[in-house]
């Protein structure tokens, strides 16, 4: 917290006030745009706001706009829609920059979770049912695990204030889910067509334990398919730590349905559990319809890349003719895991891809196995995923051909059960 | 939840903005009146409304009042004061949709609880001191219990995502109490005297956990001194599942004092421990004056219905001149719970009625003696109690003679221990 | 929670609003002047206000402000800067009354901590990190631990519900500084130079357990360089219960430097444990730059009063011009910490001076060596702490004289190793 003088917070309030009650609307008419909407260091926090292609005399449709959800449990949650014309997405600064609804024409990514509100981080407790309290926020698109842990709850072990090693208790998925972002700042480029851009910082941060920052700035060019996240996760402590980052997308209907099928160039894949194992490992990759009393299948996936290590896995629905694919460097993120949960519609029929620095293990069990990264003071990590829809049989077609040209001829290894060192 | 057009929110905004500042308050003069104040689905957060029967050229006297309320651990929480003329009560739909202050002419239902603010579930961590955490919110008049479990905090097991058997710590009385309305109506009717109705909706859900939903209906006929409670409790997952709910009615002074008598036909009355068990067992139904070293006494009854298996009970006060009756099905809530607590006022000096599916011990023990129910997919379980306030001898003498209809030749039988089955 | 009309609250958002958008902005010019900023008890909250000394024709500077702090952990802070014209500093209501930011000319005292936000109790779950959760919020001047208890996490022994004794987790320094202020009054005094007040009320209680409650008022004579604390503990509950109180103050940079020097007229220096001891013991209160690897050190004082037990200690940097000077009763406050904390700039370089009704280990340790003192019903604690900055060599020197005064001829005892009875 910095000393903000008065003048300056009443101006917030005027600068909110104006554009939430201003109507019409005029934004400044300039481009390029930049404009921050929250910012711990000025006190700044501007609930409604808004910008379009309105009267800049340009042929690209596109906006910006960010207000606050009311009611029950997403009461106070900020939120920013982008869209871009042709595509448009929920940025959630109060829940970790993570991204909601992504809407392109007619087909809607995401899930329908039993979770129906984006729950404020102040109605959940990590701690609930033995550290899976994050499964009461969870849904959306894409969500974060991290940055200190992310994996299985249960017990690890950290250094304490005294410098002593001690026992902590690590909830599931960490924590970055339900941080809220301290600084949130909207750009538009004045590239043709422009860039819409959405940067905001998380602290994940405290006195005698992790000092983790993440920068995380969302992107789509206007009129196009694709959205692509880059984040930066910066070590702002004095001495090296760990940190670990997983993505979890998640997709439900339409794209998720009985016959899709998730393409990746794959060396190894190895079932999780004995679950896992039941497969059929033959159709490890394809997917049943809504079935009761379906028990989620984990896979964990050793993938190709290109020669600068980069790779594409896909979703696509059983026709071929609408999928989803995500371009990552294996560099970043080295390890992959396939979350098939193709039970009943009421419960959560979603299937999840999550690229990752690890598998989302215990994080003790994932150092013993080398896959924590550690980051030296002042070092940071960075990842960068692309997201493109593919609409029609020739895009999926066309990352179908680009996945089968990562895969060349290698053949995948499909373990028949879990392995030591991958599985606990 | 569902995206938003701008304009819709700038809409609310706007709505609540003329509601809040206009004076006179104007409102519309039509009835029947319906009107959303707390909307998830199309992201409505009126802060403040009212409505009245003035100028409506009617003889009645009535209001609602929906407001905020601030300072300390009350911040943020929403609050509706429904007024008939003659009784008038708080519904709190940030807490569980329960109602607080109750007054009725110069009688105060309630109590005097040490915590003196309605605490926002932001400001309560359920797993505080072995699970007690609901205490520290723990203040109103009629409060639920459940909706996944209620009762004493402590191990149970659950199903988890990976589909295994797990403990999970169960903490006091469950989480709806704390759970925040995504949806609450207040409706007037055309009736002659009209009937006035707030309708919350409550979603107690999870990922791979509790799927249920609450929606309750609190009406009152204007100018009764009756109020309604109206519960459905609904499985919205795939699967069968358990609910428990539990009634919390909370009196203390006037209608609580030294000499007050707890009516009910009983056909057993069982204490809960040996505490209980100290009684005196005679005086099982009737109260102390405020006394210092007081433990709490908690007493399980098996209760006598009518041909439709209704029931009533009452408390009144020393004189028989003042009281509260419930009516209520034994269908729908099998199993009553009478807490004394007539501790010092600066502790706490309250009596708790407490009608529910079940008695308040530990879920599990409770589910080995079949009072765990169960509601198959799409299934609810229905509700309802009614609230009296008699506030002369005639009404509570009326009621005192229902009651010993009830109970007719029945002889009551009184445990001088607790009994195996209904005590862990 | 009492009802409150409809006007009231109008009223209530009415000032609220004149006072946030009225510019310029015209305070009520009388003297002497007292404002509620918030209230449980009439339900108001008013976000932001201000009043300062212009246009009362006066020579004295001064001026209050009230404002709400915005984005990240720190979203919905409420805030009061207080200047007198010479030193300012910023009152949490929002976290118990503490004190942040504190500016004296160019000189800055508080820390940077690892925490760069004001971080609201929603965002902060106690028992995080086996009961370290308190950290995610640390930074600031001054913050209080208590009330119930203060000190380390652990297991102690409470009466429940039901009058037996049950163990509970406590967790690190109590809860007080996570506690929201349920009232809070701004008063100017027609004395000249006046004197600004601000009283807060803060309420930790729950039913069946703490019923404490904490009135602190902190004021500042205009023009001076010094801030009195004046706490009032009050036992709200109907029985003798205990409490702990332990004022957290600290420093960094620049204050805090290699060379900085603790100064305490001490009978008893105890290393709190075998790090403590490697001191090296001879300059235990001396001050390391930031070092690498540094682990805290932590000392038990046993200090000396004069004849009516006040004592004074201070903090001053390197070349003795600056310095911080706290007055307090060793009646009121018998236990003094040393808190070293020479870490890496990044990790949070400080210092904690602690007065305390306890040394802060484990209550149950404490309680077993006679530190925690009992409080009868209605019985109040009372305590006050003057803090004066010294800004040059004749300031600071006039406080070591008076501190070598209270010294007198008493040799200080140096403990080598910790002391039962004062170290778990």
């Amino acid at each position: 917290m910095k000393t903000v003088s008065f003048s300056l917070a009443l101006f917030a309030v005027a600068v909110s006030t104006r554009l939430a009650l201003s109507e019409p609307n005029k934004p400044v008419k300039t481009t390029p745009l930049k404009q921050v909407l929250i910012d711990v260091d000025t006190n700044l926090g501007i609930k409604n706001w808004s910008v379009s292609a309105d009267g800049r005399g340009t042929d690209h449709r596109w906006s910006i706009t960010k207000d606050v959800l009311h009611g029950g449990r997403q009461e106070g949650v900020d939120r920013i829609r982008v869209d871009n014309g042709v595509l448009s997405f929920d940025v959630i600064p109060t829940r970790g920059m993570n991204i909601w609804d992504v809407d392109c024409g007619d087909l809607s990514l995401g899930w329908d979770s039993p979770v129906k509100e984006v729950v404020h981080p102040q109605f959940v407790n990590l701690r609930e049912r033995g550290g899976l309290g994050w499964l009461e926020g969870f849904g959306g698109w894409m969500c974060r695990c991290g940055l200190a842990s992310n994996g299985a709850p249960g017990e690890d072990r950290v250094r304490s204030n005294t410098g002593s090693i001690v026992p902590v208790q690590l909830t599931l998925h960490g924590k970055v889910n339900y941080l809220p972002a301290r600084s949130v700042t909207v750009e538009v480029t004045d590239d043709d067509p422009p860039v819409l851009k959405v940067r905001g910082v998380i602290d994940e941060t405290m006195m005698f334990g992790t000092q983790l920052r993440l920068t995380a700035e969302i992107s789509t060019v206007v009129g196009s398919k694709s959205l692509t996240l880059s984040d930066t996760i910066t070590n702002l402590s004095a001495d090296e730590q760990e940190f670990q980052t997983l993505y979890h997308t998640n997709f439900g209907s339409p794209l998720l349905e009985g016959g899709s099928k998730f393409l990746a160039p794959a060396a190894r894949v190895t079932p999780r559990d004995p679950r896992a194992a039941e497969g059929p490992l033959s159709k490890w990759n394809e997917y049943l319809p809504p079935t009761p009393g379906y028990n989620e299948q984990v896979y964990f996936l050793k993938l190709l890349g290109d020669e600068q290590n980069r790779t594409e896995i896909m979703l696509e629905n059983a026709a071929g003719t609408r999928g989803v694919s995500l371009l990552y460097s294996l560099t970043d993120l080295p390890h992959t895991t396939l979350w098939k949960n193709t039970a009943p519609v009421a419960n959560g029929y979603v299937t999840g891809l999550e690229p990752a620095t690890n598998f989302p293990n215990l994080r003790e069990f994932e150092r013993e196995n080398g896959r924590v990264p550690r980051l030296k003071k002042g070092e940071s990590h960075h990842a960068t995923i692309t997201f493109t829809i593919h609409t029609d049989a020739k895009g999926v077609g066309e990352a179908r051909s680009r996945i089968h040209g990562l895969q060349g001829d290698t053949r995948v290894q499909i373990d028949e059960a879990p392995v030591p060192g991958l599985s606990p």
